[in-house]
């Protein structure tokens, strides 16, 4: 992490001078994880150094970096004038020792394999300087299985993005249990300031929460189209012209939570039995009723009060319109 | 049904002489899924008329209902100019017998109870003229449950919209096993009419399509909140900053389709395990391998054959550009 002194001019018109820490995010592998990666982190400011092991994949980086920043450029994500500034920030480095020198973050996107996702974290590990991250974009390897036996085993967890990175803000953060709580702290830190909007695991579970979600979903689909209820394309409707319309700007929770006039207990009250009914059961039965009154219903209370609970449908109603207009008018 | 002559000039200048059939609609119960209904048919040209027992419910209704136009027309989805016309479209009836004269359709939004259902149901077979469809809005009571004993019951089907109903496109289309191929037909040519997305279901099934997937999620939802691997509120980034983003514009199986560059056959073979170790199984187990063999894959290819999908996702990285753009400066 190099640390720069630059002076300034405050509102009172005093020279002072300012301590700058120059964040140095290094990504490991050049493939589409980590161009978005890159483009994420230079878009924030971040001075990016990308490391890949085939020097083919390194020599094409930066064209597929400025092909995805000119895009952003297209769609007013970012402005014309920043643009070659982002692009700037993102240099290559053909060998790893070169790449992770003063590194202040690391995101390794390597293969999915558990063997070679072992290889590069200890490479990784045996260079980089104490204390500083090493974050996996795995999807499917906790970082228990494949930091077990690496001495900094405990700045190892998984930074888990959804694809296309650059595109979807949601990063799943998962720590193992031997990460060191500062370095979790650290990574959502650094993660906010990238304007992804993190989600913490308290503990590793298979396909964390994101695909968990997806998983349970499409579990139903296939099980609703191949029984010839309804073909994928209506299916698809169902979520493209109806649920997934609200979910774009309001989660799942809070969506139940709004309604009932009387908030999420309610609601399971109401509609609880007939969910259960449908027998979606999984290795586990939940009782939703538990859930919302030990948990549920204070966290979503204190983000919607039943008493602001009508005004926060209109304001979902709201946004509902605007997505439509937004959808009638997106001819892309 | 109502059939009235116009006359016309065509490209040639000839006059010519046009039957235009006029259709009338007719919602029984003014409550917010009625009001939500006469704006849908009063938006597409049709007349509507409104029915409730409640006399106080059929003077507030027209007050209601004008709201939700100058709401539309705020957000552009209704233009200025048209919104005293749509609205001029909605008349009120103080009898069931006015009401439902010269009929051509019926969406009856009655309480979500069995014995009242079926008791509006049967008054409203029995003055209707034979032939017109009656679709029921209940999200939970299917066709056969109610319509068993009424000898209109091959009229009879259910027509569930999301709510709220005008704002959200999708319908669900849920015919008896003796309801009559014709007004099914009829239904869905009529919502179409009406620019809703219509999900055609082959038989009932509790909860229909979209609860089932809601039901499915949510099971899965309350599970990892329940086991406290994650709190509600960054559950729900999961969705509204990830997976629904995409689902705003595609659904979930064209989503996997374009997730695997051989299409949803290639996704289900390199991440069906992945899938399957979560143990989300529900009532009776599927094989998504054979589903996707013997019907997803001919029904998406159809719509994305494999060697679009690399264009295809092009489209959706556009579209999710266009979505994030719209989220950063919808200020509602």
């Amino acid at each position: 992490m190099a640390i720069k002194w630059h002076f300034s001019i405050n509102l009172e018109g005093k020279i002072y001078f300012k301590e700058t820490v120059m964040e140095k995010t290094v990504v490991i592998g050049c493939g589409l994880i980590g161009q978005s990666w890159a483009v994420i982190f230079a878009q924030s400011g971040l001075d990016v150094v990308m490391y890949d092991p085939s020097s083919e994949a390194i020599e094409k980086v930066i064209v597929s970096i400025e092909k995805k920043i000119s895009d952003l450029v297209e769609f007013d994500l970012i402005s014309r004038e920043d643009a070659p500034k982002i692009l700037e920030r993102v240099k290559v480095e053909r060998r790893l020792e070169d790449a992770l020198k003063d590194a202040s973050y690391i995101q390794e996107c390597g293969p999915e394999q558990l063997d070679l996702k072992q290889k590069i974290t200890q490479s990784i590990d045996s260079i980089a300087d104490r204390g500083v991250p090493i974050g996996s974009s795995t999807s499917g390897i906790s970082a228990s299985k494949y930091s077990a036996n690496i001495s900094g085993r405990d700045r190892c967890l998984v930074v888990h993005p959804i694809n296309p990175p650059h595109l979807i803000p949601a990063v799943e953060i998962v720590p193992s249990a031997w990460t060191d709580e500062a370095i979790v702290k650290k990574v959502v830190k650094l993660m906010e300031k990238c304007n992804r909007e993190t989600i913490l695991l308290s503990k590793e579970i298979d396909g964390f929460i994101v695909n968990r979600l997806q998983g349970a979903l499409l579990e139903e689909a296939f099980r609703l189209i191949g029984s010839r209820v309804v073909s994928a394309g209506d299916l698809d409707k169902a979520i493209s012209h109806g649920l997934g319309m609200r979910w774009s700007f309001m989660g799942p929770m809070k969506t139940i939570h709004l309604n009932a006039p009387g908030g999420v207990s309610q609601y399971v009250e109401r509609y609880g039995e007939m969910y259960r009914k449908f027998g979606i059961g999984g290795y586990e039965s939940v009782n939703w009723k538990d859930v919302a009154e030990e948990m549920l219903n204070d966290e979503l209370c204190e983000q919607v009060p039943i008493k602001g609970i009508s005004e926060a449908q209109n304001q979902r109603d709201r946004k509902l319109m605007a997505l439509l207009r937004h959808k009638k008018s997106n001819v892309v």
